[in-house]
């Protein structure tokens, strides 16, 4: 199954593409969409969108996992973070993808085994699960990418119980 | 000029074209967005950004008039507000319409002359600067009226400072 997380920011929002079936995963794409906090924000909609369309069209995944909006320290910070989740909600949701929805908790659970993992942590067990030599640099992209992994964990988790 | 106001809602998106010389304005079109509670988010905004298209497609507006975000007494209320904003902003941009962002002290005091106007105060002023047998009932497709009309009056206050 091939999977696309993505971690929405205003200024920076990473995207992770991995191919898994359920117990290996493989790293097939991952980067960031960055906007200048200088434009307009229905700019930097715009960037967003289209770059999240571009990665769709590029690898075609079937699934998309998104982290679940919490209540960011800054009331500003978090609408504006909606702004953004409301978009890409909505691109996922035209290319036909579902959507799961996770909070920060579940997805460090998922992927680290503990939920409060230092996100250094989780760009550790991120290189790890994925078997890359190097880690992957960008916070965002190794954000998306764990996203990812946790839907591919949620989605093998869930067959298991059906069977 | 044909400007489209939108008034933001998770349930209910309300939007109204008005044709302006700045002066007097005439009603083109009104009405509400409605999506089901029940439906994930994902789905209630594929329909709010579609009836905007819809509605884009129709009348063909030139400019764009949207409430700025406010703080809701309900930060979850604002949140997923946030979300259909994003979501207008962007087929709002991807239209290639410029926005004006008000606030509702903004909107109330360029249409009533009170920025505490009350919602009723509100509806009876646009029926009556449209020049309308009845008020718009729909307080969110009023609302949205009221928006493109404070950004008529702002156009034309603009156009009176340059000259």
């Amino acid at each position: 199954m091939r999977i696309l997380g993505v971690d929405c920011g205003s200024e920076r929002t990473g995207f992770g593409v991995i191919e898994s079936d359920g117990r290996s995963h493989r790293l097939l794409d991952a980067g960031v969409i960055k906007t200048s906090p200088k434009s307009p924000l229905s700019e930097r909609l715009l960037l967003i969108a289209s770059g999240l369309r571009a990665v769709i069209v590029a690898h075609a995944p079937e699934a998309a996992a998104v982290e679940a909006v919490f209540h960011a320290v800054n009331a500003q910070t978090a609408l504006k973070l909606a702004h953004v989740r409301g978009v890409a909600l909505l691109v996922l949701a035209e290319a036909g993808l579902s959507v799961g929805e996770y909070s920060p908790l579940e997805i460090k659970t998922s992927v680290v085994g503990y939920g409060r993992a230092e996100k250094e942590q989780v760009q550790m067990m991120v290189k790890s699960l994925l078997k890359l030599d190097e880690i992957i640099k960008s916070q965002d992209a190794s954000d998306a990418l764990a996203a990812a992994i946790c839907h591919a964990n949620q989605v093998r988790y869930q067959e298991a119980i059906r069977k």
